[in-house]
């Protein structure tokens, strides 16, 4: 089994989740968070002794899934939350070692 | 070393906190998410073009221990998350490559 | 590729900030969370059956780096964060399977 976790802007969120809905996606989780990446180096080094705070709003989303189904959902995701510009985000997968339901008791795959 | 990350309903954080400090556990995070699940898709398939956006506010708990700890926790989690009802939420399990402490710079389970 | 996972104190994000940016970071994502750690167990087992929810406000942070830079990450946000007292906090490292660059597609250290 797979984590999916991906930082994307904001205000792509439904896109994104109706991309995931679209392939059935069984479930994820959102948090809000704020980051700076890249596109916050742009006058990069002239600001070494003096640059601002600037963290941005981003939001993270949480996905656990079978392996089988890691890379569909990786891209269905690339593709929802792409607009072409800094600042897009990236995505990541982890390993996961055990998954089990609280409802229900049941591990691995059946637990999601 | 383990990493137990658990989504469960907001409204049992205090019973499950009860749960692992009972078992004298060392430390544990918690944020403030929002998800939707299995139990959003109960209506599936007739919603596949207007359904509506329905994320549910969820808790997130964060937790790191040795590997011989962490069927317990995981176990006093589950049972003290437990409800019965959809919605109840799942325990994930990750291997740690490192850690560190902050305060003293002691590593591995030495850290914890 | 590694992921950094680091608990602090709140009030140290802007001295970790700084120490990032300085050794040239790419990116970083935060959060506001709570926890609770061994500086709250100080007068267990007192309080075994009457303690009080006692969740503390910390700050988590996510950092994605090539294996090659993780430990001069670590070690810069491990000095930067440091104040000597109980509730520093934690910094933890896990393996990263795959990154995605949302942006170009580009996969692995290229991605970040």
């Amino acid at each position: 089994m797979k984590k999916i976790e991906a930082y994307i802007q904001t205000f792509m969120l439904n896109k994104v989740e109706d991309a995931l809905r679209a392939i059935h996606l069984h479930g994820m989780s959102v948090m809000d968070i704020r980051g700076f990446g890249r596109e916050k180096d742009e006058s990069y080094p002239h600001h070494t002794a003096d640059y601002t705070v600037n963290f941005t709003p981003k939001t993270k989303i949480e996905i656990i899934c079978s392996a089988a189904d890691c890379d569909k959902i990786v891209e269905a995701l690339r593709k929802a939350a792409h607009t072409g510009r800094k600042g897009d985000g990236k995505i990541f997968v982890y390993e996961v070692s055990k998954a089990v339901s609280i409802l229900n008791g049941k591990q691995g795959e059946e637990a999601i």
